[in-house]
Protein backbone atom coordinates (compact mmCIF):
# COMPACT_ATOMS: atom_id res chain seq x y z
CA UNK A 1 0.00 0.00 0.00
CA UNK A 2 1.54 2.99 -1.24
CA UNK A 3 -0.85 5.50 -2.63
CA UNK A 4 -1.32 8.56 -0.17
CA UNK A 5 -3.82 6.98 2.75
CA UNK A 6 -6.75 8.50 3.67
CA UNK A 7 -5.82 9.06 7.15
CA UNK A 8 -2.30 8.83 9.06
CA UNK A 9 -1.28 8.92 12.70
CA UNK A 10 2.53 10.17 13.21
CA UNK A 11 2.89 8.61 16.88
CA UNK A 12 -0.40 9.58 17.28
CA UNK A 13 -0.85 12.81 15.56
CA UNK A 14 -2.72 13.35 12.76
CA UNK A 15 -0.26 14.61 10.72
CA UNK A 16 1.57 13.17 8.14
CA UNK A 17 4.73 14.59 8.21
CA UNK A 18 8.16 12.54 8.88
CA UNK A 19 11.61 14.30 9.77
CA UNK A 20 14.22 13.46 7.26
CA UNK A 21 16.88 12.32 9.79
CA UNK A 22 14.42 9.72 10.82
CA UNK A 23 16.41 6.26 10.10
CA UNK A 24 12.90 4.77 8.32
CA UNK A 25 13.94 6.97 5.22
CA UNK A 26 17.67 6.84 5.80
CA UNK A 27 18.64 3.31 5.70
CA UNK A 28 15.04 1.36 5.90
CA UNK A 29 15.72 0.87 9.49
CA UNK A 30 12.12 -0.27 10.49
CA UNK A 31 9.11 -2.57 10.40
CA UNK A 32 5.43 -2.82 8.60
CA UNK A 33 2.23 -4.72 8.62
CA UNK A 34 -0.33 -4.74 6.30
CA UNK A 35 -3.82 -5.22 7.66
CA UNK A 36 -7.00 -5.74 6.23
CA UNK A 37 -9.97 -3.92 8.02
CA UNK A 38 -13.54 -6.22 6.89
CA UNK A 39 -16.58 -5.00 8.72
CA UNK A 40 -14.66 -2.88 10.78
CA UNK A 41 -12.78 -5.43 12.64
CA UNK A 42 -8.92 -5.68 12.12
CA UNK A 43 -8.25 -9.34 10.22
CA UNK A 44 -5.75 -11.23 12.44
CA UNK A 45 -4.67 -8.70 14.79
CA UNK A 46 -2.56 -10.89 17.07
CA UNK A 47 -0.36 -12.51 14.09
CA UNK A 48 0.05 -8.85 12.67
CA UNK A 49 1.02 -7.82 15.97
CA UNK A 50 3.32 -10.75 16.98
CA UNK A 51 5.06 -10.35 13.88
CA UNK A 52 5.69 -6.76 13.87
CA UNK A 53 7.05 -7.09 18.33
CA UNK A 54 8.77 -10.27 16.44
CA UNK A 55 10.69 -8.38 13.80
CA UNK A 56 11.21 -5.08 16.26
CA UNK A 57 12.76 -7.52 18.37
CA UNK A 58 14.83 -9.08 15.64
CA UNK A 59 16.56 -5.45 14.81
CA UNK A 60 16.80 -4.34 18.39
CA UNK A 61 14.08 -1.78 17.86
CA UNK A 62 11.87 -1.52 21.03
CA UNK A 63 8.46 -2.50 20.09
CA UNK A 64 5.37 0.30 20.25
CA UNK A 65 2.79 -1.06 23.28
CA UNK A 66 0.28 -2.79 21.79
CA UNK A 67 -2.74 -0.98 23.50
CA UNK A 68 -1.10 2.20 21.97
CA UNK A 69 -1.39 0.75 18.49
CA UNK A 70 -4.50 -0.78 18.54
CA UNK A 71 -6.31 2.03 19.84
CA UNK A 72 -4.80 4.38 16.48
CA UNK A 73 -5.82 1.50 14.42
CA UNK A 74 -9.46 1.57 16.26
CA UNK A 75 -9.75 5.49 15.74
CA UNK A 76 -8.66 5.20 11.79
CA UNK A 77 -11.22 2.41 11.19
CA UNK A 78 -14.40 4.05 13.12
CA UNK A 79 -15.53 5.19 9.93
CA UNK A 80 -14.12 2.57 7.09
CA UNK A 81 -15.43 -0.49 8.22
CA UNK A 82 -13.58 -1.62 4.47
CA UNK A 83 -10.28 -0.31 4.42
CA UNK A 84 -6.93 -1.52 5.25
CA UNK A 85 -4.44 -0.74 7.84
CA UNK A 86 -0.67 -0.03 7.58
CA UNK A 87 1.67 -0.04 10.66
CA UNK A 88 5.44 1.25 10.08
CA UNK A 89 7.70 1.35 13.34
CA UNK A 90 10.88 2.74 12.94
CA UNK A 91 13.88 2.65 14.88
CA UNK A 92 13.48 6.92 14.54
CA UNK A 93 16.04 9.71 14.58
CA UNK A 94 18.86 10.39 15.82
CA UNK A 95 23.16 8.82 16.06
CA UNK A 96 25.28 9.17 13.63
CA UNK A 97 25.79 6.53 10.36
CA UNK A 98 24.69 3.56 11.13
CA UNK A 99 25.26 3.33 14.62
CA UNK A 100 21.85 2.98 16.81
CA UNK A 101 21.74 5.93 19.36
CA UNK A 102 21.67 4.60 22.75
CA UNK A 103 18.23 6.68 23.46
CA UNK A 104 16.51 5.75 20.15
CA UNK A 105 13.00 7.09 20.47
CA UNK A 106 10.86 4.49 17.60
CA UNK A 107 8.65 6.16 15.26
CA UNK A 108 5.02 4.78 14.97
CA UNK A 109 3.21 5.68 11.33
CA UNK A 110 -0.35 4.41 11.34
CA UNK A 111 -2.55 5.08 7.91
CA UNK A 112 -6.23 4.14 6.92
CA UNK A 113 -5.90 3.26 2.92
CA UNK A 114 -8.71 1.93 0.68
CA UNK A 115 -9.14 -1.22 0.25
CA UNK A 116 -7.76 -2.22 -3.16
CA UNK A 117 -10.70 -3.47 -5.56
CA UNK A 118 -9.32 -7.01 -6.58
CA UNK A 119 -11.63 -8.34 -9.63
CA UNK A 120 -13.27 -11.55 -7.59
CA UNK A 121 -12.49 -13.41 -10.68
CA UNK A 122 -9.03 -13.65 -9.29
CA UNK A 123 -9.88 -15.58 -5.61
CA UNK A 124 -12.82 -17.47 -7.88
CA UNK A 125 -10.77 -18.38 -11.16
CA UNK A 126 -7.37 -17.60 -10.39
CA UNK A 127 -4.29 -15.26 -11.91
CA UNK A 128 -1.71 -15.70 -14.22
CA UNK A 129 2.05 -14.52 -12.98
CA UNK A 130 5.87 -14.54 -14.23
CA UNK A 131 9.04 -15.76 -12.73
CA UNK A 132 11.02 -12.31 -12.06
CA UNK A 133 14.43 -12.41 -13.36
CA UNK A 134 15.51 -10.21 -10.22
CA UNK A 135 16.66 -12.67 -7.35
CA UNK A 136 16.61 -12.43 -3.99
CA UNK A 137 19.62 -12.00 -1.74
CA UNK A 138 20.40 -14.83 0.83
CA UNK A 139 20.65 -13.25 4.59
CA UNK A 140 19.66 -15.65 7.46
CA UNK A 141 20.08 -12.77 9.85
CA UNK A 142 16.83 -10.94 7.77
CA UNK A 143 14.79 -13.60 6.43
CA UNK A 144 11.20 -13.43 7.58
CA UNK A 145 11.08 -9.93 8.94
CA UNK A 146 8.86 -7.70 7.13
CA UNK A 147 11.58 -5.06 6.99
CA UNK A 148 11.48 -1.85 4.98
CA UNK A 149 14.63 -2.86 3.07
CA UNK A 150 11.89 -3.80 -0.15
CA UNK A 151 14.08 -2.66 -3.16
CA UNK A 152 14.26 -6.35 -4.34
CA UNK A 153 10.78 -6.28 -4.77
CA UNK A 154 10.34 -2.94 -5.87
CA UNK A 155 12.91 -3.84 -8.66
CA UNK A 156 10.88 -7.13 -9.65
CA UNK A 157 8.05 -5.28 -9.98
CA UNK A 158 9.22 -3.27 -12.79
CA UNK A 159 9.92 -6.17 -15.09
CA UNK A 160 5.95 -6.14 -16.17
CA UNK A 161 3.54 -3.72 -17.12
CA UNK A 162 1.12 -5.94 -18.67
CA UNK A 163 -2.49 -5.95 -16.51
CA UNK A 164 -2.80 -9.27 -17.45
CA UNK A 165 -0.10 -10.59 -15.10
CA UNK A 166 -1.03 -10.18 -11.26
CA UNK A 167 2.06 -11.58 -9.46
CA UNK A 168 5.86 -12.06 -10.25
CA UNK A 169 7.25 -15.01 -8.68
CA UNK A 170 11.24 -14.90 -7.20
CA UNK A 171 13.97 -16.82 -7.05
CA UNK A 172 16.82 -16.57 -4.78
CA UNK A 173 20.33 -15.71 -6.06
CA UNK A 174 20.98 -20.07 -6.03
CA UNK A 175 17.89 -19.94 -8.11
CA UNK A 176 15.16 -21.50 -5.45
CA UNK A 177 11.99 -20.39 -5.11
CA UNK A 178 10.83 -18.24 -2.17
CA UNK A 179 7.56 -15.93 -2.83
CA UNK A 180 6.37 -13.42 -4.88
CA UNK A 181 6.61 -10.00 -5.12
CA UNK A 182 3.77 -9.05 -2.77
CA UNK A 183 2.58 -12.81 -1.72
CA UNK A 184 3.92 -16.40 -0.27
CA UNK A 185 3.90 -19.19 -2.58
CA UNK A 186 2.43 -22.52 -2.09
CA UNK A 187 2.24 -25.77 -4.28
CA UNK A 188 0.55 -28.71 -4.42
CA UNK A 189 1.79 -31.97 -5.38
CA UNK A 190 0.36 -36.07 -4.64
CA UNK A 191 -2.45 -34.43 -2.20
CA UNK A 192 0.75 -32.72 -0.21
CA UNK A 193 0.91 -28.68 0.55
CA UNK A 194 4.27 -27.34 -0.20
CA UNK A 195 5.64 -24.17 0.32
CA UNK A 196 9.03 -22.63 0.43
CA UNK A 197 11.52 -22.60 3.55
CA UNK A 198 12.59 -18.96 4.46
CA UNK A 199 15.51 -19.32 6.21
CA UNK A 200 17.65 -17.62 3.80
CA UNK A 201 14.75 -15.17 2.39
CA UNK A 202 11.87 -13.53 1.69
CA UNK A 203 8.89 -12.78 4.35
CA UNK A 204 6.98 -15.07 6.77
CA UNK A 205 3.12 -14.33 5.79
CA UNK A 206 0.80 -13.58 8.12
CA UNK A 207 -1.30 -15.86 5.68
CA UNK A 208 1.13 -18.05 4.99
CA UNK A 209 1.40 -19.80 8.41
CA UNK A 210 -2.45 -19.19 8.41
CA UNK A 211 -2.45 -21.53 5.39
CA UNK A 212 -0.29 -24.00 7.40
CA UNK A 213 -2.01 -24.09 9.87
CA UNK A 214 -5.38 -24.69 8.70
CA UNK A 215 -4.15 -27.83 6.83
CA UNK A 216 -2.97 -29.43 9.60
CA UNK A 217 -5.95 -28.42 11.70
CA UNK A 218 -7.85 -30.65 8.48
CA UNK A 219 -5.79 -33.16 8.11
CA UNK A 220 -3.62 -31.62 4.72
CA UNK A 221 -0.34 -33.27 5.02
CA UNK A 222 2.31 -29.75 4.36
CA UNK A 223 5.67 -29.39 4.07
CA UNK A 224 8.36 -26.93 4.32
CA UNK A 225 11.32 -27.54 1.59
CA UNK A 226 13.42 -25.74 -1.54
CA UNK A 227 11.43 -25.77 -4.40
CA UNK A 228 13.37 -25.42 -7.91
CA UNK A 229 11.51 -23.82 -10.52
CA UNK A 230 10.90 -27.03 -12.32
CA UNK A 231 9.57 -28.46 -10.11
CA UNK A 232 7.25 -26.39 -9.46
CA UNK A 233 5.80 -26.45 -13.23
CA UNK A 234 5.21 -29.84 -12.34
CA UNK A 235 2.38 -28.90 -9.70
CA UNK A 236 -0.90 -30.10 -9.37
CA UNK A 237 -1.89 -27.14 -8.06
CA UNK A 238 -0.31 -23.10 -7.52
CA UNK A 239 -1.78 -20.59 -5.01
CA UNK A 240 -0.30 -17.30 -3.90
CA UNK A 241 -1.55 -15.46 -0.36
CA UNK A 242 -1.43 -12.72 1.19
CA UNK A 243 -3.58 -10.47 4.27
CA UNK A 244 -5.44 -8.28 1.60
CA UNK A 245 -6.03 -11.34 -1.09
CA UNK A 246 -6.50 -14.14 1.07
CA UNK A 247 -5.62 -16.79 -1.41
CA UNK A 248 -5.28 -16.86 -5.05
CA UNK A 249 -5.37 -19.66 -7.24
CA UNK A 250 -2.41 -19.34 -9.85
CA UNK A 251 -3.66 -20.43 -13.27
CA UNK A 252 -0.35 -19.50 -15.28
CA UNK A 253 3.19 -19.30 -14.67
CA UNK A 254 5.17 -17.78 -17.67
CA UNK A 255 3.95 -20.26 -20.80
CA UNK A 256 3.18 -23.15 -17.91
CA UNK A 257 -1.00 -23.29 -17.28
CA UNK A 258 -2.26 -24.76 -14.12
CA UNK A 259 -6.10 -25.57 -12.89
CA UNK A 260 -7.75 -24.49 -9.63
CA UNK A 261 -7.70 -27.54 -7.67
CA UNK A 262 -9.65 -28.90 -4.55
CA UNK A 263 -6.82 -28.19 -2.16
CA UNK A 264 -6.84 -24.75 -3.02
CA UNK A 265 -10.29 -24.70 -2.86
CA UNK A 266 -10.71 -26.25 0.20
CA UNK A 267 -8.32 -23.58 1.83
CA UNK A 268 -10.24 -20.77 0.52
CA UNK A 269 -13.37 -22.27 1.99
CA UNK A 270 -11.68 -22.42 5.71
CA UNK A 271 -9.97 -19.14 5.83
CA UNK A 272 -13.25 -17.70 4.44
CA UNK A 273 -15.14 -19.43 7.57
CA UNK A 274 -12.90 -18.09 10.20
CA UNK A 275 -12.68 -14.69 8.63
CA UNK A 276 -15.00 -12.47 10.79
CA UNK A 277 -15.01 -14.96 13.20
CA UNK A 278 -12.31 -16.57 15.94
CA UNK A 279 -9.19 -15.25 13.87
CA UNK A 280 -10.10 -11.28 13.53
CA UNK A 281 -9.36 -8.86 16.00
CA UNK A 282 -11.67 -9.60 19.50
CA UNK A 283 -10.93 -6.33 21.23
CA UNK A 284 -13.88 -4.77 18.40
CA UNK B 1 25.08 11.24 8.87
CA UNK B 2 21.54 10.18 10.83
CA UNK B 3 21.74 12.80 13.76
CA UNK B 4 19.29 15.64 13.19
CA UNK B 5 20.70 17.66 10.48
CA UNK B 6 21.66 21.55 10.65
CA UNK B 7 19.86 22.70 7.86
CA UNK B 8 17.28 20.36 5.42
CA UNK B 9 15.84 21.02 1.93
CA UNK B 10 12.58 19.35 0.47
CA UNK B 11 12.44 19.57 -2.71
CA UNK B 12 13.95 22.82 -2.22
CA UNK B 13 11.38 24.03 0.58
CA UNK B 14 13.07 24.65 4.02
CA UNK B 15 10.64 22.27 5.56
CA UNK B 16 11.79 18.97 7.69
CA UNK B 17 9.01 17.00 6.85
CA UNK B 18 8.40 13.84 4.07
CA UNK B 19 4.95 12.54 3.94
CA UNK B 20 4.99 9.15 5.32
CA UNK B 21 3.63 7.80 1.52
CA UNK B 22 6.94 8.44 0.78
CA UNK B 23 8.86 5.30 -1.15
CA UNK B 24 11.63 5.97 0.61
CA UNK B 25 10.15 5.32 4.18
CA UNK B 26 8.33 2.37 3.03
CA UNK B 27 11.02 0.58 0.49
CA UNK B 28 14.08 2.37 0.76
CA UNK B 29 13.29 3.23 -3.04
CA UNK B 30 16.24 5.90 -3.39
CA UNK B 31 19.86 6.81 -3.57
CA UNK B 32 21.74 8.79 -1.76
CA UNK B 33 25.06 11.11 -1.14
CA UNK B 34 27.45 11.78 2.09
CA UNK B 35 30.12 14.72 0.60
CA UNK B 36 32.32 16.12 2.58
CA UNK B 37 32.27 20.37 2.42
CA UNK B 38 35.62 21.82 3.07
CA UNK B 39 36.22 25.43 2.63
CA UNK B 40 32.63 25.82 1.57
CA UNK B 41 33.69 23.77 -1.17
CA UNK B 42 32.10 20.79 -2.56
CA UNK B 43 34.67 18.05 -1.87
CA UNK B 44 34.42 15.66 -5.29
CA UNK B 45 30.94 16.94 -6.16
CA UNK B 46 31.05 15.64 -9.76
CA UNK B 47 31.95 12.10 -9.03
CA UNK B 48 29.10 12.62 -6.26
CA UNK B 49 26.49 13.57 -8.81
CA UNK B 50 27.56 10.96 -10.91
CA UNK B 51 26.81 7.97 -8.63
CA UNK B 52 23.61 9.52 -7.49
CA UNK B 53 22.39 10.08 -11.62
CA UNK B 54 23.87 6.53 -12.11
CA UNK B 55 22.20 4.90 -8.84
CA UNK B 56 18.70 6.54 -10.24
CA UNK B 57 19.40 5.03 -13.59
CA UNK B 58 19.57 1.67 -12.54
CA UNK B 59 16.26 2.23 -10.42
CA UNK B 60 14.71 4.13 -12.76
CA UNK B 61 14.10 6.92 -10.99
CA UNK B 62 13.93 10.26 -13.03
CA UNK B 63 17.47 11.91 -11.64
CA UNK B 64 17.21 15.14 -10.16
CA UNK B 65 18.63 18.47 -11.93
CA UNK B 66 22.07 18.95 -11.61
CA UNK B 67 21.55 22.75 -11.93
CA UNK B 68 19.29 22.67 -8.85
CA UNK B 69 21.08 20.16 -6.91
CA UNK B 70 24.02 21.83 -6.71
CA UNK B 71 21.94 25.66 -5.81
CA UNK B 72 20.43 24.13 -3.09
CA UNK B 73 23.68 22.82 -1.89
CA UNK B 74 25.34 25.86 -2.22
CA UNK B 75 22.74 27.30 -0.24
CA UNK B 76 22.84 25.83 2.65
CA UNK B 77 27.04 25.49 2.95
CA UNK B 78 27.23 29.08 2.65
CA UNK B 79 27.32 29.85 6.05
CA UNK B 80 29.33 25.87 7.09
CA UNK B 81 32.35 26.32 4.95
CA UNK B 82 33.08 23.19 7.40
CA UNK B 83 30.50 20.60 7.12
CA UNK B 84 28.69 17.65 5.50
CA UNK B 85 26.16 17.83 2.82
CA UNK B 86 23.71 14.67 2.26
CA UNK B 87 21.82 14.32 -0.48
CA UNK B 88 18.71 11.70 -0.92
CA UNK B 89 16.79 11.31 -3.66
CA UNK B 90 13.78 8.89 -3.65
CA UNK B 91 11.14 7.69 -6.04
CA UNK B 92 8.40 10.00 -3.99
CA UNK B 93 4.73 9.04 -3.40
CA UNK B 94 2.29 7.51 -5.12
CA UNK B 95 1.31 4.12 -6.77
CA UNK B 96 0.08 1.01 -4.77
CA UNK B 97 2.01 -1.71 -3.19
CA UNK B 98 5.77 -2.51 -5.19
CA UNK B 99 4.36 -1.30 -8.37
CA UNK B 100 6.00 1.89 -9.55
CA UNK B 101 3.43 4.73 -10.26
CA UNK B 102 3.48 5.46 -14.63
CA UNK B 103 4.02 9.68 -12.87
CA UNK B 104 6.10 9.40 -9.66
CA UNK B 105 7.62 12.61 -8.81
CA UNK B 106 11.08 12.16 -6.99
CA UNK B 107 11.42 13.42 -3.71
CA UNK B 108 14.87 15.45 -3.36
CA UNK B 109 16.43 16.06 0.24
CA UNK B 110 19.34 18.18 1.22
CA UNK B 111 20.50 18.28 4.82
CA UNK B 112 23.69 20.11 6.25
CA UNK B 113 25.37 18.39 9.08
CA UNK B 114 28.04 19.05 11.32
CA UNK B 115 31.90 17.48 10.10
CA UNK B 116 32.08 14.86 12.26
CA UNK B 117 34.87 15.25 14.86
CA UNK B 118 37.31 12.48 14.09
CA UNK B 119 40.54 12.33 16.19
CA UNK B 120 43.15 13.25 13.90
CA UNK B 121 45.31 10.11 15.30
CA UNK B 122 42.88 7.84 12.90
CA UNK B 123 44.38 9.19 10.13
CA UNK B 124 48.12 9.88 11.45
CA UNK B 125 48.31 6.70 13.08
CA UNK B 126 45.39 4.53 11.86
CA UNK B 127 42.35 2.66 13.71
CA UNK B 128 41.63 -0.84 15.28
CA UNK B 129 38.81 -2.69 13.06
CA UNK B 130 36.64 -6.17 13.57
CA UNK B 131 35.49 -8.47 11.37
CA UNK B 132 31.56 -8.27 11.71
CA UNK B 133 29.19 -11.50 12.06
CA UNK B 134 26.75 -9.90 10.00
CA UNK B 135 27.22 -10.93 6.26
CA UNK B 136 26.20 -8.99 3.00
CA UNK B 137 24.11 -10.96 0.91
CA UNK B 138 24.71 -11.19 -2.59
CA UNK B 139 22.50 -8.85 -5.30
CA UNK B 140 24.29 -8.29 -8.58
CA UNK B 141 21.01 -5.82 -10.02
CA UNK B 142 21.90 -3.73 -6.64
CA UNK B 143 25.41 -4.29 -6.18
CA UNK B 144 27.46 -0.96 -5.96
CA UNK B 145 24.65 1.23 -5.94
CA UNK B 146 24.36 3.40 -2.49
CA UNK B 147 20.71 2.52 -1.99
CA UNK B 148 18.51 3.17 1.40
CA UNK B 149 18.67 -0.38 2.52
CA UNK B 150 21.22 -0.18 4.60
CA UNK B 151 19.78 -2.60 7.28
CA UNK B 152 22.69 -5.19 6.63
CA UNK B 153 25.35 -2.02 7.90
CA UNK B 154 22.99 -1.48 10.89
CA UNK B 155 22.97 -4.70 12.05
CA UNK B 156 26.59 -4.96 11.41
CA UNK B 157 27.15 -1.79 12.96
CA UNK B 158 25.36 -3.22 16.22
CA UNK B 159 27.69 -5.85 17.29
CA UNK B 160 30.12 -3.92 18.84
CA UNK B 161 29.88 -0.46 21.11
CA UNK B 162 33.49 -0.23 22.42
CA UNK B 163 35.04 3.31 21.29
CA UNK B 164 38.52 1.81 20.26
CA UNK B 165 37.41 -0.25 17.49
CA UNK B 166 36.98 2.18 14.88
CA UNK B 167 35.12 0.46 11.94
CA UNK B 168 33.60 -2.80 11.51
CA UNK B 169 34.65 -4.92 8.59
CA UNK B 170 31.96 -6.80 6.21
CA UNK B 171 31.72 -10.37 4.35
CA UNK B 172 29.53 -11.41 2.41
CA UNK B 173 27.44 -14.99 2.41
CA UNK B 174 30.19 -16.79 0.59
CA UNK B 175 32.71 -14.99 3.72
CA UNK B 176 34.47 -12.85 0.97
CA UNK B 177 35.65 -9.51 2.29
CA UNK B 178 33.48 -6.89 0.64
CA UNK B 179 33.75 -3.65 2.54
CA UNK B 180 33.53 -1.68 6.20
CA UNK B 181 29.97 -0.99 7.25
CA UNK B 182 30.74 2.88 6.19
CA UNK B 183 33.86 2.44 3.88
CA UNK B 184 35.77 0.61 1.63
CA UNK B 185 38.90 -1.28 2.45
CA UNK B 186 41.98 -2.01 0.57
CA UNK B 187 45.21 -3.96 1.14
CA UNK B 188 48.92 -3.95 0.01
CA UNK B 189 50.66 -7.06 -0.51
CA UNK B 190 53.98 -7.10 -2.58
CA UNK B 191 53.77 -3.48 -3.42
CA UNK B 192 50.30 -4.21 -5.28
CA UNK B 193 47.11 -2.03 -3.82
CA UNK B 194 44.23 -5.12 -3.89
CA UNK B 195 40.22 -3.53 -2.80
CA UNK B 196 37.84 -6.56 -3.33
CA UNK B 197 35.55 -6.71 -6.51
CA UNK B 198 32.19 -5.35 -5.85
CA UNK B 199 29.96 -7.09 -8.57
CA UNK B 200 28.15 -8.99 -5.65
CA UNK B 201 27.62 -6.49 -3.22
CA UNK B 202 28.90 -3.18 -1.15
CA UNK B 203 28.79 0.15 -1.82
CA UNK B 204 31.14 1.53 -4.69
CA UNK B 205 32.92 4.55 -3.20
CA UNK B 206 33.90 8.11 -4.52
CA UNK B 207 37.04 7.86 -2.17
CA UNK B 208 37.82 4.06 -3.77
CA UNK B 209 37.15 5.14 -6.72
CA UNK B 210 39.77 8.00 -6.10
CA UNK B 211 42.38 5.64 -4.67
CA UNK B 212 42.29 3.27 -7.20
CA UNK B 213 42.45 5.97 -9.80
CA UNK B 214 45.50 8.05 -8.01
CA UNK B 215 47.60 5.00 -7.56
CA UNK B 216 47.34 4.06 -11.17
CA UNK B 217 48.64 7.53 -12.14
CA UNK B 218 51.14 7.17 -9.48
CA UNK B 219 52.46 4.09 -10.64
CA UNK B 220 50.79 1.84 -8.14
CA UNK B 221 49.85 -1.54 -9.36
CA UNK B 222 46.17 -2.12 -8.39
CA UNK B 223 44.02 -4.99 -8.87
CA UNK B 224 40.78 -5.57 -8.04
CA UNK B 225 39.74 -9.16 -6.92
CA UNK B 226 37.74 -11.32 -3.72
CA UNK B 227 39.96 -11.36 -0.85
CA UNK B 228 39.46 -14.08 1.64
CA UNK B 229 39.67 -13.21 5.38
CA UNK B 230 42.80 -14.81 5.85
CA UNK B 231 44.45 -13.90 2.70
CA UNK B 232 43.37 -10.09 4.63
CA UNK B 233 45.74 -10.45 7.74
CA UNK B 234 48.58 -11.56 5.63
CA UNK B 235 48.58 -7.92 4.02
CA UNK B 236 51.49 -5.55 4.23
CA UNK B 237 49.52 -2.96 4.71
CA UNK B 238 44.80 -2.60 5.04
CA UNK B 239 43.16 1.26 5.05
CA UNK B 240 39.35 2.12 4.74
CA UNK B 241 38.83 4.95 3.05
CA UNK B 242 35.43 7.46 2.61
CA UNK B 243 34.51 10.88 1.49
CA UNK B 244 34.51 11.98 4.88
CA UNK B 245 37.17 10.53 6.50
CA UNK B 246 39.75 9.90 3.24
CA UNK B 247 41.66 7.20 4.38
CA UNK B 248 42.55 5.70 7.30
CA UNK B 249 44.99 3.04 8.21
CA UNK B 250 44.20 -0.17 9.57
CA UNK B 251 46.54 -1.07 12.81
CA UNK B 252 44.35 -4.38 13.94
CA UNK B 253 41.70 -6.55 12.76
CA UNK B 254 40.55 -8.38 15.57
CA UNK B 255 43.65 -9.79 17.17
CA UNK B 256 45.94 -8.80 14.15
CA UNK B 257 48.02 -6.32 14.12
CA UNK B 258 49.48 -3.84 11.33
CA UNK B 259 51.40 -0.74 10.49
CA UNK B 260 50.52 2.16 8.48
CA UNK B 261 52.38 1.54 5.17
CA UNK B 262 53.96 3.35 2.50
CA UNK B 263 51.49 3.26 -0.13
CA UNK B 264 49.26 4.03 2.11
CA UNK B 265 50.83 7.36 3.35
CA UNK B 266 51.79 7.96 0.13
CA UNK B 267 47.85 7.54 -0.88
CA UNK B 268 46.82 9.88 1.87
CA UNK B 269 49.59 12.82 0.68
CA UNK B 270 48.23 12.48 -2.89
CA UNK B 271 44.33 12.74 -1.76
CA UNK B 272 45.66 15.77 0.46
CA UNK B 273 47.42 17.37 -2.44
CA UNK B 274 43.72 17.06 -4.89
CA UNK B 275 41.41 18.00 -1.73
CA UNK B 276 40.91 21.69 -2.25
CA UNK B 277 42.37 21.85 -6.13
CA UNK B 278 41.01 20.04 -8.94
CA UNK B 279 38.77 17.26 -7.62
CA UNK B 280 36.51 19.88 -5.56
CA UNK B 281 33.79 22.15 -6.59
CA UNK B 282 35.00 23.70 -9.64
CA UNK B 283 31.53 25.98 -9.58
CA UNK B 284 32.22 27.59 -6.21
Amino acid sequence: MNGNALRVLVNGQALDCLPTSDRGLLYGDGVFETIAVSDGKLCYWEHHLQRLQSGCERLGIAAASAGLLLEECRSLVQTSPRAVIKIIITRGSGGRGYRVPVQSRPMRVVQLHDMPDYPATCTERGVKTRICRFRLGHNTALAGIKHLNRLEQVMARREWDTPDIQEGLMLDTAGQLVEGTMSNVFMVKGAVLITPDLALCGVAGIMRSRALELAKLHGIKTRIQSIQPDILMQADEVFICNSLIGIWPVIGIDGHTFQKGPVTTHLQALLADESGSVQTDKHF
